[in-house]
């Protein structure tokens, strides 16, 4: 049975990091204490795991980064539980791609390992990362990614400012080309959401909502709470 | 000798498509009077190519799309000029490729060609696309394009709202991940700028100016109006 926690993002404005969903972590994580971090989507890998570590301490977790380990894949396989951080998704997607741990750290969460993820972390969670908003800064071998889950996320959602005077495109405006090319699911999950899934079930969770875009539906507004049911369908492709 | 206009976007607020670069078209092609298009940045090919001929029609210039030709790469080898549109980089690459066009535009262009790009077709000009704003939302075979110019364009370059409560990356912490990773060079193109590259010079134009990055360097700005020497220099990569 999965465990999988899928965060927006890491600091919400006003908090520190990870404090709006360090007691959903605690209990989501319970009775596990040991974490195995993931810090490919910073440059700075040691400094990333500092501060990772010293706030998971704080929460009663220990942590260690699989950089800093001699096998990365062994060490997954031998993890009570995976968190991989926020940062730059072509980056992350890349290094789990070069360190071969694609098909392992899936194999680890279908089996029942819990994963976490935040913002870059929750969009390799996905089928593919086509809706990371990050820079295609270093090209990764696919776009497929760890495929835990049916449905697509985009971390950091948020609504267009009516007073912008930016012509870019908007966030719904980049979803909705999403949409154009492909049929899966796209969860716009607000900064401060986070998606639960734990027996078979997926909870929209913490201080927003989401906006969920589905082809030929019109897209709609869930509020932190609702159990979505059908994000975990599989998608007719 | 290449002549190329990169134009940042085609809609400024408070103008209409293409209105805020209209004189500086014309004069760029001069004597030229007849544009291929490519619409491929954008799913409804026959709206796009309709509303970018009534504009280039007011113009004087004769607009053409190669979606309605029989044979594309002919197309190009026969075409006066090229117009690349916006919309999402990573569709508009895919296409490229899947139209075998890559060389022969760049060959066209390294032949006295004149290229006009504007936001993904600016995109598309450099040496890769990973400087682009848009949402990975197709695969293309390759992040490589169509390298007119030694530089990265990153058009609808904005700076960070000292307001916002929004934590997702700042348009200048994105580009700056890129420089990370990469050596080439990247203008950051605000709305309304273009540079425009003619006689080996690139001068920057237009009613804004740009952002420039450069590995080792602090970022620098640049008004319209200035000749940007070191543009047209190769990097060491």
């Amino acid at each position: 049975m999965k465990k999988i926690l899928l965060i927006s993002n890491s600091i919400v404005f006003g908090y520190g990091y990870l404090d709006h969903c360090a007691d959903e972590i605690i209990d989501f994580l319970r009775p596990v204490k040991t974490v195995l971090f993931i810090p490919y989507a910073l440059k700075d890998r040691n400094k990333y795991t500092n501060i990772a570590r010293e706030r998971m301490n704080k929460m009663g977790i220990n942590l260690y980064s699989i950089h800093q380990q001699k096998n990365p894949k062994e060490a997954v396989e031998n993890a009570e539980s995976i968190f991989i951080g926020g940062g730059n998704t072509f980056r992350l997607l890349n290094e789990l791609y070069k360190n071969n741990l694609i098909g392992v750290i899936r194999k680890k969460v279908l089996n029942g390992g819990p994963y976490i993820g935040t913002s870059a972390g929750s969009n390799v969670a996905c089928p593919t990362i086509k809706t990371t908003n990050d820079m295609p800064i270093v090209e990764p071998p696919a776009f497929e990614a760890l495929n835990l889950v049916p449905f697509q996320v985009n971390p950091h959602y948020f609504d267009p400012d009516p007073n912008s005077k930016h012509m870019g495109e908007t966030r719904e405006q980049r979803i909705r080309e999403f949409v154009e090319e492909n049929n899966t699911t796209v969860v716009g999950l607000r900064e401060g959401a986070w998606i639960r899934i734990e027996n078979n079930t997926a909870q929209l969770k913490g201080l927003a909502g989401a906006k969920i875009f589905r082809k030929a539906k019109l897209s709609r507004e869930y509020k932190a709470g609702s159990k979505i049911k059908f994000l975990l369908n599989k998608n007719k492709s």
